[in-house]
Parts: C-alpha cells; structure tokens; sequence
C-alpha cells in the first residue's frame, strides 16, 4: 500500500518551474488558459469603516471612500480582469507578467508608485501545495493575486473585521506587513507535518527494515524540502530588501514589524534545514538497517549450511561401499554399535561447531 | 540498446575547453579552419524602417541609414570577414580575440566604445549543445558572432518584424537586453528535457533494478548538469557587471529589464542546481535499488539452499551401509514404514524451516 | 537495554519549534496554560547594600531604594504578571510576546529603552535540555525570564552576595553581561558530558561490533548535537551585534568583557563543531565494524562449507554402485586398504585446501 | 602493469611543502646544494635592437644598452649568483627567500622598486611536473628564477625576436604580463592531458571491471589534480592584488591585458574544478562497476549451486538403504522405468528452477 | 599490535577544551595546581649588550638595563609568580586569565599599552603535542608564556646570541615577530610527520587488505589533523588583525615580515587541508581494498564450491539403489567402463565450467 501510494506520488510533475514561453516580449501577459477565473474580493476600510465584499465588476472599486482597500484576486484565468487592475492602480508591466508566471522566486522590487512583493504560500493537504501570491502595496491599496482561492490570510481578515490590534488605524504598508507575516506563519503547521510523517517514517523504517517503498517516500520528502528551501530562502532577501527601501507610503514603524517577520522566516529556514538533515539521517539509517537486516539473514542461513555440510559429509563417509571383507575398510559398518557410534559423531561435530559459534558470538 | 547508446555518448570530448594554443600574441585571430563560414545577417530598423536582408558584401553596411543596426554573424570560419567588421565597429582586439576562442566563460567587459558580452546559448538537440555567443553593444549597433547557424533569437527577430512591443523605438542598448533576454528564455525549454529525461530514469530504475547502463546515463547527465552550471553561474555576475556599468550609449531604464532577465538567469541557476541535486538522489536511489535487488535474489537462493542441505543430509543418513544385522544398526532401514517415515522427516524439517523463516518475515 | 533507551529517547518530540498558532495580532501574550506559574526572584542592589528576596505581590518592586534591580522570573505561566512587569518596565509587546514563544533563536534586539537578548540556556540530565532565557537590560535594572526554575545563574548570584570582583560597583549592563557569560560558561559542562558520551560510544562501537542500537544512538546523539548547533550558532551574532550598539545605559568599558564572552561563544562553536565532526566520523567507524565483522562471520563459514563439500564429493563418490565384477569399476572398492586410501585422499585434499587459505591470508 | 606503474607512481614525495628548516633569520639565502647550476639567459632590447645571450659572468649586465632587459635564471644552485642579482636589481630578501625557497604558493607582493609575482609552472611528462617561477618586474627590467631549465616562455622569446606584436616597443611590464600569460596558456596543454586519461581511465573502468589498480590511478589523479588546484587557485588572488597596483614602472595601459590573464586563470581553475568532479564521478563509477561485477559472479554461482543441491538431494533419496521387501520402502527402487522417473523428477525440478528465476529477471 | 598501539591512543582525552569552571568572576586567575611551575627565563639585550639567565627572584627584573627584555615563563602554576609579572608589565586581567586557560583558540587583542596573542605551538613526540603560547608585547618587552618547558624559540635565542641578523639593532616588536614566525615555522617538520605516517598508513593498507587497526590509526589522525586545523586556521585572522592595528611601539616596518609569515601559515594551512583530503581518500582506499579482498576471498570459495556441488550430484546420481535388473534402471552401472564414464563425465563437467568463469573472467 505504501508503494502505491509512492507511485502516484512520483507520477507528480516535479520540476514545474522549467516551463516557460521563451522570446515572447517581457510585460505581455501570457495566461494559462486552465487557470481559475479570478474571483476579486475586496475589503475597503478605515479605523470606523469596513465594506467587505466579492465583486463581478471591477466599476465597484471606483465608489469605495476608505483609508485602505485590499483587493484580493484568487484565480489568475482571466487576462482582461488582471489588465484592468493593472491599470487602475497604476502597476508595471513586468510585474504584472511575473504575477501570470506563477513560478517566480520569493522577492521584492520597488517600483516608482508600487512595491511588489512574490510570496510562495504553502499548503499540505496530502502533498505539499505551494502557491505564488504576487502583493502590491501602494498608497491606500494592497493587491493580492493568488494562484486558486483558498489561503492563509483569513487570520488577518478576522482581525480586520473585528478592530483586533490597531490593525485599522493604521496603513495599507501595516497591511501588507500582516499578510506577509500570515503567509510565514502558516508555514509552521505545513513544516510541523514534515516533523510528524519524518517521526513516523523513522519508525517505519525501523519497524519494516527498510526497503524500497521507504526510498521513494525519503525521495518524496527530499524532493518536497527541496522545494521549500526554495520557497523560504529567498524571503529573507526579499524582507530584508523591503526593510531598507524607503517610500513616502511605506511608514519606517511598520520596519519593527517586519524584524520581526523577518525572524520567524529565519526560524522557518532553520526549520526546513533540520528537516532536510533529518531526510539524510535517515536515508543512513535506511541503509543501516537494510543492511543489518540482510546481514541477519544471511547469517543464520549461512550458519545452517554450514553444519549441516560436515554432517552430510559423514553420512556420505559411511555410505561408501567399500568391500568389507577386508578388516581395513570401513570396520565401522560392521559394529554392532556403529549406527549409534555415527550419530554420535554426528551430534558431537554440531554441537562443537554450534558452540565455536557461540563463543565467537555468532548466534 | 541503452548501453549502446551511453557508449555513443561518452565518445564525445568532455573537456572541449582545455584546448588552446599557448604562446601566441594576444589579440591573434586564430581562426579554426574547420569553424563554418560565417553568414552574416542584418535587420537595420528605426521606429519606422525595417531592412533585413543576408549580406555578402561587408560593403552593404555603409549604405544602410537607421538608428540600429542589428549584425549578426553565424560561423567564424573567416579571419578576414571578422577583422573587417573588428574594423568597422571599432571592436577591442582582446575582444575578437575572445570571439574566435569559442570557450570562454560568460563575462562581461566594458570597453571604451562598447561593451562586449559572452554568453553560452543552450539547445538540446538528442544531447547538449552549448553555442558561445559574443555579442557587442555601442552607439547604435549591436553585434551578434554565433559559432554556427541557427540560434534562440528568432523571437527577437518576429518582435522587430512585426513591431511587437515598442522595440523599434528604443536604442541598441534595448536590444541587446532582449537578444540576452532571449538566450536565457531558451534555456527554460532546454532544462525542461532534463527534468524529462530524469524522471523518465527514474522510472527506469525501479524497473529495470538499476545496472550498468543507469549508472552511465546518469553519470552522462552529471557531466552536462556540470556544463550547464559553468554555462549560467557566470552569467549572474555578468549580468550584475552590466547592470552596474554607465555609459551614454546604454539608457537606464534599459536596467528595469536587465533585473526582469537577470531573475530569470536566477530561475534557471536554481532549476540546474534542483537537477544536479535529482541526479544525486537518482545516484543514491540507483545504489539503492541495485543492492535490494541483488539482496532479493541471494535471499531466496541462499533459503533454497538451507532448505535443501539438512533434507539431503537425511537421506545421506540412511544411504549409510551400517550391518544392519546388529539391531543397533539403522533399525530404520528394516521397518515396514522406514521409507514412509524418512519422508515424514524431511517433510518436517522442510516445513519446519519454512515456518522458521516465515515467522523472522524472511520469506 | 541500550535498544529501549534509544526507544525512549525517540518518543521525544524532535522540532518543538514547528508549533506555533498562525495569524494572531503581532504583540499578543498567548500564555501556555500548562507553563510552570512564575516565581519572581529579585536582587536589589547598590556598592554597599543587597536586597535579595523572593516577592509574590509585584507591588514590592515600587518599594526599592538600590542602583540596580535584577528580577528574575522563572515560569511563563501566568499572562497577569507578565503584562504587569513588561508596564512597569516598559518592555516592547514584540519582545514580550519572543518571551512567551520559547521557540526563538538566539538574537539582539535594541529597543528605544532597553536591549532584548534571548539566548538558549543548556542543561543535560539524562537528555539535553534546552531552555530559551529572555534577558531585558535597561538604565538600572536588567529582567531575565526563564522557562522553569533552575538555572546557570547561581555563581552571578554568589558573587553579587560576596561582593566578588566589582561586580556590585558597575551598573545594570555588567550584570547583563554577567548573566550571559554565566550562561556560555555552563555549556562547557553540558558540552563534556558529549565528550564522554561520545568516547564511551566509541569503545561501545568496537565491543560490540556495532548495530541497530548503536545506529539509534548516533542518530540521537547527531539531533542533540544539531539543537546545540542552533543554540549556539546565533549567540555569535547576537553578541557581536550587542558590541556594536551604542546607548547611554551600556557602558563601553563592558565591551572588552563582551570581547571575552563572544571569544567563549566561539569556542563553544568548536566543540560543538568537533563533536558533530566526530558523530560523522563514529558512523563511518560503525559501519565499518559492522560490516568488518559480517564479513569475518560470512569467511568462516564459507571455508568450512568449502572444505567438507569436496570431501563430501568424495565420499559420494566411493558411495556409487557401480558393478564391480568388472576390473574398471571402482576397484579401490575391493582394495584392501581402499577405505584408508580412501579417508588419506580426504585428510590431503583438507589439507591442501587449509594450506591455499592459508598461504593466501584468508585464515 | 598497471599496477607496477602505480607503485611507482606512489614513491614519489606527495607533499614536497612540508619540508622547511624553522628558525633561519628571514632574508637567509639557504640555497639547496642539489639544486642544478644556474644558467643566467638574458634578452636586452628595444624596438629597433634586441640582444641576446647566455652570460656567464654576471659584469656583463653591465655594458646593455637597451630599453627593457630580462634575465632570466634557471638553476637555483648557486648563493653567489643569485646574491649578486639580488644586489644589481635591488631585490628585497625577503622574496629573495621565497626564489631559493621553491614550495611557496603562487602570490603577489609589491615593494617599493618593484613587484614580485610567485607562479608555479605546470609541465606534464609522465607525471605532473610543477616547477616555481619567480618573477620580478621594475623599472626597466624583469628577472625570471627558475627551479631548473625548460620552461614556458620560448613562444615569448619568439616574439620577442621576431618584433611579433607590438611587444617590443611597450616596457618591462608588458613583458612581466606576456610571461605570465605564457605561464597560464601552457596550462591548457597540461590539463588536456588530464582530461584525455581521465577518459581513458573511464574507459578502463568498464572494461577492466574496476579494482585496485583503477583506485591507485584515481588517487593519483586526485593528488595530482589537488596540487594543481594549490598551483591555480591563488594565481587569481595574485593577478588581482597586481591588477589594484599603482606604480610608475607599471602601465596603467596592461592592466586591460592582465584582465584577459586573469580570465583565462579562471577558465583554468574551471577545468581543474571539472577534473577534480569527474574524478569523484570515477571513484563512484568505479565503486559501482566493481561492486556490480563481483554481484554478476556471486548470483550465476549461487543460481548453480541453488540448482544442484535439490537435484542432490534427490539422488540421495534413493541412494537410501531402506528394506525393499516391505512394499512400502521405496517402492520406486523396484520399478522397472525406476530409473528414467528419478532421471525426469529431476529434470523436471532443474527446469521449474530455471523458469523460475527466468520469470523473477535473475537470469 | 597495531591494535594495541590504536587502543593507547583512544585513552587519550579528545576534546579537552571543554573543560571549564562556569561561574567565576572574569579576570581571576584559576591556575591549575597539578600544571609544573614556572621557570623564568628572560634575555635582555640591546645592540651591543646581552644578559641571559633564569631567575628565581623577579627583583632582579627591575636591575636590568636594556632596550628590550624577553621574560620568557614555562609552566603556569604559580599564580603569585604570574600575578607579580602581570602588575609589573600592566597586564590585563582578562588577557591573564586567558594565559592560565590553556584552551585558548589563536587570537590577537589590542590592549591600551600591549598587544596580546595566543598561538598555539605544535609538537609531534610519539603523539601530537599541543601547548598554548601567550605573547605579550609592549614597549621595550616582549613576555612569553608557554605552559611546559620546551619550545620552538631556541633558533630566535641562537640568534640573539650571536647577533645573526639585526635582530638585536630593532625593537621589542620585530622579537614579537621572530617569536611567531618561530612557531609558525616548527610546525613544518611537525606537519612532515603526518606526511610520512600517511604515506606509510597507505602502503599499509595495500599490504594489509585494511581492517580494524587502520580505521583506528585514520580515525586518530583524522582527530589530530581536526585539532592542527583548530590551532592553525585563526592564526591567520589573529596575524591580520595584529597587521592592521597601528600603535607607537608596533613599528610599521614589522610588518613586511609579518606578512611573510602570514604566507607561511597560509602555507601551513594548505598543508593541513592536503593532509585532510588525503586521510579522507585514505579512507575510501581502505574500504575499496577492504571490500575488494573480502570480494576476492569469497569469489575463490564460491568457485570452488559451485564446481564440487555437481560433481557430488553425479556421484549421488550412480550412487542409488535401483533394482538394476530391469534394463532401464542404471545400466551405467552394469557397463564395464561405467566407473570411468563416470569419471570422465565428472572431469567434463569440472572443465566445462572453469572454462566458462575463465571467459567470463571471473578467475
């Protein structure tokens, strides 16, 4: 069963990030007919307002009188939609192209008007899901694209909806810190599930002896922390550049904040490298283990063999058919005790050699 | 067959660059006799004006009147050609130098009147095939040496074709960031055959249990993962060089582009380092089936064994030509039952050792 | 014995650090219920008076007439008295809430008021035992909060009842740096207990000729060594990173001290370094006794089962029934002395065997 | 064969640097008195004259009338030579040491009248040969000290003779750069040797199945490849360090040749990084064909033996010497097609064996 | 034997540096009662006056004129003797304290009125010797201490003897120098023992087939070259830091010697790193040897094996009891030349398959 599942594990795509139109003119935006249509979630608020709703027509946006709006977009299949957004608030060509492109690296680059921020915003529902969320942050708007809905933020949604810290009395840059910060720590469930299936595994491995299906899964999670190390790594440039930048929309108290955002990646990073050094521990064990396993085996067959050889070869002794007339040849077959005198031998050569093995510490 | 076809491939030079001739003046233009002759191409093109055409005659470069021209030169198998156009364009000697010499690592140098870059364009035509390319950048003229026909430009070409873009209305400077642009796009499609290839391996590994033939592929794809590396690493420091530099012939806006392309320089550095990480996995995964497999097969052989010695040490036992007219002697051989009872016996041990090692989970 | 231990040792969870509730308001104090109830140790002190008491009621701190006050509180379990201390104080919710989150790397964080350190304080009863101190050190007192009673401080607080060295003349940051060297030096021990653990194994290693339970004991052993690493790791930062503020309550004078601790720190880093490198070096050493002694066991055996199966062929061979009537068939077997002819083959076919093996090593 | 070479291979003295004789006044000349005779060559010239000869006495350096003079000294042997140069040049002892103290690694020092470049020679006769060049390079002047005759540099003297380039009309410091790059393109020619045996050796793997002989050469390469590694690396530090120079006697103008130097150094260290993988890639091909190799050989004599030891026991069985008057003893002893049964049960159990393993893929 | 040497080695405690009594007052000097007291020696000299004793009495210490006083402690457990000299120097506490703690890491401080430098002087005396060397340098005295008699100064005294270079016209800093440059270069012939162990450990791997000792001896090299890297590595940054600092009895002029001898550590540490790579392909030559005559010994008894297994059939085949009166039972042993037939088919057999393991190359 754990082979089965190893299977459908490896038919995955693992490499998705090799794809990519090459030549075609940077800023066009290339969607991937297949993605989802994006549904535009807006929240609009001000220390006392808060208009929270999904809209069809991005008109809507134009009526809004808040501090801040954050739009949020989930599901990137629909170029007209991200187009239009994209003029309305003024973004650049080529990030908008890297929020279609939904592999790009963790980073951060300023624009004249805008920040942007790529994100990768991990999931693990059965296997690793990671998704890019692309973060706008400009004067009074924060702009999320997600990959597909479903995400990390509805932490800060809560806190917006009921005036939780002073998250509305301050700026659309405090917005942006506190989805980052959502995104991070959402990371510790995903890794904690690495922590229980490796513990698990370690047992396994020690349980079943090892053996193939153990390979594939420690190749799965090889993979996956690959995969994670790529996804966290480069957050902690990406924050540490959005830390230095400084921008009339961007308020230089939100940088305490983001010291701190910046250390819970570190401990995510941390974490992902124990894992990964756990991942090799235990591919040694594996091996260990297989191998003492197959080496306990052999051992006792071998040992088997091994007397059981010099008592076929007495056997074989007296079965010669030597002629017995002549008092030198095989005196033995004509004892009225030497059946029991060839047991005897017999038993006497097994018992020494069980116990020569004994004394070595064989057995 | 798949041996056959790894042997092929390791009659390849694995180590092209060692090759130079020492000693000689630097600036030389030792052109290697067996290079293709070069067919030289040009696009000169303002906003408005499109000339396009392969020239013969180096003399058709100064009746042309654009803002850019665009030479592009596939095969270096001419010294005189490429001293004319050295001549024309006022290119450095060391540079052409570095042209001819198609083993150099991707750089970048500016020189007084132009910059000069390397780079290494990728295609994957049944095995790597790495191409230099030396392109030259001045007022007004970008330079393209390939060392043969048939490069990863083309899209470059059909954008100034059909004034995609606003290609036509910015400097030589833009186009050579889309010529570079362009080079690594290309290499995405090429990366995306190794992930192909690997996980096609390993598939096979598990089926065919590993061998030989695995252990040559994937020694194969290290060497080219390895030349892969030395063909993209350098282009980030090159690409930061570029990046750096100041001069009246390159616009600074152009370097909004340059960081779009040298984030992509980034992805594919990361997606060589996943596949150089993958081949190790697939070392280890090959390593692993190999031992299980064999383990698997001396297993079984050596229970065939065990089993059989203690049953032929039985019927050696009785074949013992003891007088049995002493009651003393194999009474055995005198019952009515013997034989049947003999049987019995090694039934027993029989079962009894297949019990044994079911119950230690050997079987 | 050793195999239940190393048992027990992994039922232990392996990365605490996962845990962690995503999403709540940066600044809030989420207490763990199950947390020790604080116990609040203060030590008042001026060149000539000490006020050392254990206090319940938090008031009593209003009352203190003395240069510097160090409360100690050891048991994050109680929100109240955490919120009552970090307003009193004036401490930064980011850091009250690093305080209550035991998880956190070693780090420096300067504050407007005060410096926050955290470092992680190592034990070792039975298992390693790592608990996060927070230390809060501002103009004229210095907090430090501790996971569970019982600490490294002892011998500062020995020396601030004895008037040991200047310690009671110099102000609050001497304490604090006081409080961290105390914490580095009670690594060391931690660090020998490795030592001794280490080199036992070693000699447990070639006593036992390895295995599984050695396995799990290296295995333990390399995940303690790697909690150590990122325990001691950032103490290297932090405290270069404390050298280089600059605030009216850190005296400069202390910086020499600091000097000193960080070159503490650094030697620990070795140790712990070299113990890892030794771990590395005891898993070579395993295997290879592991596998040194199958293949002694697997030699042994083989030669006894090739020495008797040639003379098993023999004595198979003076077993056929071949007609002797006719002089060509086995006429050893009507020899007179064929039977002693027969066991002389044998005897010289053993020996020549045992004299081949031995002539080539092999015994 | 193989094998004798390799002996021969490991008398040579792997590490030659370790040898100094401690305590000596720095600045001592402790010439070692094995060391062949120097042979003084000097090349004096000017655009329009160029002289030169083999001197014995030393007063003729005196009498040159000429722009730029090179003398260049192979033969270390002798105290008197080398200290009347060092006088006439105003060398500084210290790297009048390091000339005579011929294990330095390659460097760069500047003094007040002139720079001092330590190089090391490659040459590839047999083995590696690695020889010290010393280099110095002042007003007027560059002296070159070699360990012993033959070098690099003749396709400089060509050059020199036939007024190739333009290099005699530009200083010392030109000729200081066209030594040195002579030094590193003769590099090339060396490591190709190194790339063609490692092909070879590869080649050798496989088709002579790995063993000791193939460990022997591999770890000749690798030290071999790990001097050449101390032999390159530095050089880019050095020519780097020569690069940042300023003085009078060094032309601003040669620095855009020492950056082409450098690049091909770094192109050298490539190849020798290469090289140095490819020879892990052989040790681990080697492992795996070896191991591979010894498993064919294991499993085709198991299969043998698995086969026959049943097909013995068989013939045991009625070799048995049960009592045939009791019908129930072996009845098939009396059988008339008694015989061709056995013969087929056999056959029989030889056949279902091999189609066994047949069908398992062991075969 | 071998392996009794191994074990003595092992006894030895491996990580001393670990040892520590946490909790004192920084700056108290904790000597160690079992280390041997100090013998003072002390030379001093200026350019025409040299005074050389060992005193009891520091009191003699203050008759003493001359430019430049050497006091040279060996042992370290008299903490009066050491406190007197600290107060008549003006030594740090901090400094001494690092003097009584023998486990220093090299390192260099700046103190206000003299510099401070640990190193740590190497010894090879059947084992690696390792003892810590404190320098104190100030104006007009240079204070060593060393923590036993016996060092590495001798040819530095020699030279102050006999005036042998300049060393007694210059100041207390070029001594401080030409006491490191001491150190730094008795490690060679220390580092050339290891050389010709390994070499020696290598031949004896090839002659010994590996085994249990070697592992032992590379693991005890491995520990001791780990700890020449230790007190080796810092020593560069220690001599960089101590070339950077500026003070007015530090003579700039020093500092071209101390960069001499930072190129001998570097030397030194390319040294060690050789010697570690070469311990780490030592052991990948003992377990390819290992392994490869393990390989070999099994091969010869399973050959031996597979061909005395059929034969044994063959013997037990004509060795059954068939009722030979019926035609088709075993007419071969009613033949006149069954016997040799049967012998011959034997032969057959034993020919045909080592002329099959001769072709496939397996003997």
């Amino acid at each position: 069963m754990a082979k089965k599942k190893a299977e459908k594990v490896s038919k995955k795509k693992k490499f998705p990030g090799a794809k990519r139109a090459p030549g075609t003119s940077p800023g066009t935006l290339n969607v991937d007919a297949s993605a989802p249509a994006p549904i535009v979630h807006i929240i609009a608020y001000g220390p006392d307002t808060l208009d929270e709703r999904t809209i069809t027509d991005l008109a809507e946006l134009e009526g809004l009188e808040s501090d801040v709006v954050w739009v949020d977009v989930a599901g990137l299949g629909d170029a007209a939609v991200l187009t239009q957004l994209a003029e309305r608030f003024g973004l650049h060509p080529l990030a908008m192209e890297d929020v279609v492109n939904t592999h790009q690296r963790p980073k951060f680059e300023a624009y004249a008007d805008h920040y942007f921020f790529v994100a990768r915003m991990l999931d693990h529902v059965g296997n690793l899901d990671v998704e890019q969320v692309s973060l706008f942050c400009g004067k009074g708007f924060v702009l999320t694209f997600q990959e597909k809905p479903g995400d990390s933020f509805e932490p800060v949604r809560e806190r917006l909806r009921r005036t939780r810290g002073s998250i509305r009395n301050v700026g659309a840059d405090y917005l942006a810190y506190a989805l980052l910060d959502a995104i991070v720590d959402h990371m510790f469930p995903v890794l904690e599930v690495y922590g229980d299936h490796l513990e698990l595994l370690e047992e396994d491995i020690f349980l079943s002896g090892g053996g193939e299906p153990i390979v594939r899964r420690l190749m799965h999670y090889r993979q996956e922390l690959l995969e994670l190390r790529r996804s966290t790594w480069p957050m902690r440039d990406a924050i540490n550049a959005l830390m230095r930048e400084e921008a009339e929309y961007f308020d230089p108290a939100t940088r305490v904040y983001l010291r701190d955002c910046l250390d819970h990646v570190l401990r995510v990073i941390d974490l992902v490298e124990s894992y990964r050094e756990y991942v090799s521990s235990l591919m040694d064990i594996n091996l260990s283990v297989t191998s003492a396993k197959l080496n306990e085996v052999m051992k006792v067959l071998t040992i088997i063999a091994t007397i059981f050889i010099p008592l076929g070869f007495v056997a074989g002794l007296y079965g010669m058919n030597f002629d017995t007339s002549s008092p030198w040849n095989m005196p033995e077959l004509g004892w009225a005790f030497g059946y029991p005198f060839a047991l005897g031998m017999m038993t006497t050569i097994a018992v020494g050699l069980l116990a020569f093995f004994k004394r070595k510490g064989w057995l």
